[in-house]
């Protein structure tokens, strides 16, 4: 009574800290390291970078769309050296390119790789295990981490298998839980790199929170309400099964996407492959303005789609299609769509749900 | 800290017992007395007969579905002489039969004329105004009792215009609510029954439940929690409007029977102006099983259709659309019935959903 | 999406049905029938008597206190001959009473003893153990029905072992639910009586409960949301175990009598072997309005003593000790009502609290 | 339905950041700026560290606890250099030490002043009014910084008329919300520090958050669900009034302290002025320790006191007394101590409870 009910230095904390941790190394695929900060998914791309990394430092990035473009601008602010690869918003990290701008680095400058993995503003994901065998082409030794922010427990990724030495993952997307969670894996490799990197740190320091882990607790105060809803949202990915639950986000998007070109229009990834299994961006025609859009969508349908972020404001909408997700919501999303591009007067053909219900019926 | 939050013997609850009383008031559209047990919609039928009746009393009903079937097996289990007019589950109550019973009835035996407005298990909504009327013309003393269980909050209805008697009505449908709450409103002519009335009757007797409710309290223990949910629900009501919330149903069901006739499939009501704006249901085709498909769709789709009650069974599913039900939920609804039939192989033609959104998007 | 998610009709549901009604079974300690209605505890009373006896049936009861004189009443309007033997409500049922009435009645016209085994209104446990042997003795057929309102769950209660016929339950007590389930655990005994039992019946018919039970479902809409909830805190119960929930209702009592007999007041139960466990009903000095005191504990420090019922208003008030409640929300609840005592100038000794810890402490 | 409820980047959004920062100030007592972090309150320390200073950078810090310690951690990782004035963990800062430390620094490198307002790990509060003065009085520029983390909205606090340059606070004491909302008060000097500060931030910086939040944004995703809570908990605080939730507080703490000396146990806290009014840490008797005591406690009653961090390890035990609680809640803590203390066999004089009960009787 005297205490708030959830005492974070009791024995019953300690246990529940030792079961997500290890139940987060499965979500990541690693037998490695994973440490859970008080903090939003920009926390997490924080802590990778000072843990790893020293005032100066270079590091290679990839201008593949607007959360790219904000964790470059984060490396700048700290002091790193960033070369930034352009890019169009419309494709995922070439790996040609990550090829051959380290083989271009004789000196083995570069101290890391910086990949969003899927990008939320473009509804692209990039190929992380392509890049990971254009590095060991180059034999280069620089770090790779890489932004799961909006893919972690909805699309494949393997952490150990493709040998990334940070991925950083937060609570708020496949997750379904609350904003609030920054989450780091971490290899053994990355964890060397930290013991000599110079960047100051404390709240996102490894080395305290690894060590109080170990005991089941945390330097400071942890979200706890956000953990135990964290239990929760693990025993539903793992009663549902990872590979059940990638299958579903794979079944739910490409019906999105079939939805969309029946309806005419444009999908802004422009490479297949790349297509995001957990939301697609869609370019209005040219002339439409994508937030006229939405904001009848919100008014009639009250359903509220993403808006085009940075360049793309006004040109895109944006499909979220991950999480607690279903087959009907989605179909429910997809009617507010066809119905909203109607009210709006969009130039486009009708039949995209049709075609969409008709794969899943296909799929099931 | 010592007895439950919610103590209703206090001042507080008495205040939210007047106020819920009033606006029930205006749900039923009554100036008249609105009582409220802790019970289901059942118990409020019971309420009905024991506060009007006595032993014996003659009582004209009409066989227009399950429920109706179920009340009149009350009134004769309770020692009523129902006459029961057949009908086909498939029609409304014919006015015109009103008339011509109560003409018959030249010594008014008949005490009282039972009517389910909306039958949940048929989709089909009588005509409670020109029953009315009928009465009126056969110049019968009868009183009128109206079961607007499926309808209250959803559909319109006048408990003083029509001079109905006694309405009968319950939490868990267009209340939006958990069941247990049942509720009657009732008129001065059946009040004046009540001192009469020779059933016998304690937990349903209007008497101490008006007295007590005057000062705001119960002769027994109300379903204090509900009780508070029930203020939250007429709240949304009034805040959307009542006439707006029937213009929301009647559009959602509209869309709903577009969709049913384009897909090829008959609506087992005959007749448009008793079609249900809260539930519509649906015949299978010869040779197929509704519950096969209702099975398919659950199980795909986690979404559970209303089953064929009594002799329906098997032979129709039921769509339900309403209480708090969005133009979202009913393409998300009826996507799930469209991607059902294909699944469980039922003949019928595509483009349902695309009828019903075409008929949404034009009335927004 | 389109039916509410607890669909009452379904596989599911009828498991949860037939887990709840054996569960029940353990909580009345009897391998008979249990029902469970939509309605408060009153419904269940009325259950009883319309079940199993025919109008003008004479039955035995005792004025015990404000429940068993509104349960007499209720017997009466449904036109049953009570005999309703007076009472001080001060004590409980007296075991020769019963013997001496049930000798007297040579014809056997008594169709039922009605006994509240613990009286809200008093604080009183009758002693149906003893009772029942009194009926024994007499070798009288009457049926014996029991009000465990307040005590099931809490108080030490043998549905079986006691041979009752019909014992009358709820949720709101030691169910630790909100209002709105009422129950019947019925012998064979009992269910033979129905058979021939000519009160009005439909609601509370036990017949058709007790066929659709057996597949799992009800004859109507049941509180489907307050047997999820059933479900919850039966598992509690059994997870801290029958007779210990029962040790420390006693515990806590104990303890309460204690502080009450320190402060120098007078407890209104007079026989201690007939103390409740669940409440202690406080008598106040002459002079000293109880609803004072109740007003200014309420005010201070929010907390709700009960109030004094019937013939007792202003001159008593009532201690819960009941359901889900421990040492620390006791004293809490004591240094409440010590507090008052001194904020309302009643004449009284102070040290009630400590005397109630020193008992909890030194029976932990 | 396919984005999350709460859209974090609409015009609703926008209105609810706008009303808590205002409604914070209130909380802060200042008419400056304020901004909230996905944190805990250990965050919210860095965030004032590298917002206003430099590598290198000369700060005065006092070892009042557990806490202030842990900052000055924080600090010298981060690379500042730290006058850390030793102390005994039973006092507060000492304004005397203050005025001489400053006076020393002819030179003016001390760059700011770190007092932790309320020591979690002590009870002790130290005089930040005094403090204030004591710089007032040596003429110096250095920045004032307060960590508020249990005292914000339980203990007075006056950012604005003691002059405070940045104050620390957090979501889960006197705000009675789940961990995970960091809280920085800016004075305009200490913005105008922020300028030429030359910490590496980025995820702390004041600069795109203040600018952000111009327009009811954040410059990445905020913790939306405990936003919203914190829209409840301000209503609650301002509903009672501050004033009044500072009188409670003293009211309980009062009511405790007199319950500790009764029981002839000592205070941690060895001067009244710096009494906690939040908290209240108690000695053990020498050779009997806290967390045996604390134990007993938990398991026997379910209740969880503070434990005694660092070198307080197993020598007291905390009583916090803060937030949503009220005088029924103390006096159920109180009992669940005296009776600890009983079942541990730890020498004490019986009474505080009734000590306690009559001092809050005397004080309603």
């Amino acid at each position: 009574m005297a205490e708030p009910t959830i005492d974070h230095r009791g024995p019953e904390f300690a246990k529940l800290t030792h079961e997500l941790l290890n139940d987060l190394k499965q979500i990541f695929k690693t037998s490695g390291t994973v440490v859970i900060y008080p903090s939003s998914g920009t926390g997490a791309w924080e802590a990778s970078l000072v843990n790893t990394l020293s005032p100066g430092d270079k590091v290679l990035m990839f201008e593949t769309g607007y959360f790219a473009t904000l964790w470059r601008n984060m490396a700048v602010k700290l002091g790193l050296d960033v070369d930034f690869v352009p890019g169009d918003w419309r494709q995922g990290v070439d790996p040609a390119m990550v090829e051959e701008k380290l083989i271009e680095d004789k000196k083995q400058n570069i101290k890391a790789v910086m990949i969003v993995h899927n990008e939320t503003s473009t509804g692209v994901t990039s190929r992380v295990n392509e890049a990971r065998k254009a590095m060991d082409r180059a034999g280069h030794p620089a770090l790779l981490m890489v932004d799961t922010i909006s893919s972690l427990g909805s699309i494949n990724y393997r952490h150990d298998e493709w040998r990334v030495d940070v991925t950083i993952g937060c609570s708020q997307k496949g997750l379904m839980l609350p904003p609030g969670l920054g989450l780091n894996a971490i290899s053994d490799k990355a964890l060397k790199a930290s013991k000599s990197a110079r960047l100051p740190k404390s709240y996102w320091d490894w080395e305290p929170m690894i060590n109080d882990n170990k005991s089941g607790f945390f330097p400071y105060t942890p979200s706890t309400n956000l953990l135990y809803g964290l239990r929760e949202s693990l025993s539903m990915l793992f009663g549902e099964g990872l590979e059940n639950v990638f299958a579903r986000h794979l079944r739910l998007a490409e019906a999105t996407r079939r939805a969309v070109k029946t309806w005419g229009l444009e999908i802004l990834c422009m490479t297949p492959e790349e297509y995001s299994n957990s939301l697609t961006a869609v370019l209005m025609p040219n002339g439409y303005n994508a937030d006229k859009l939405r904001e009848i969508i919100l008014k009639k349908f009250n359903m509220s789609l993403g808006t085009g972020l940075g360049k793309l404001k006004g040109k895109i909408f944006r499909i979220g299609h991950l999480g607690d997700f279903n087959e009907l919501m989605l179909a429910g999303t997809l009617c507010g769509i066809e119905m909203g591009l109607v009210l709006s007067n969009v130039p486009f053909s009708k039949g995209g749900v049709t075609e969409a219900i008709d794969y899943l019926s296909a799929h099931q």
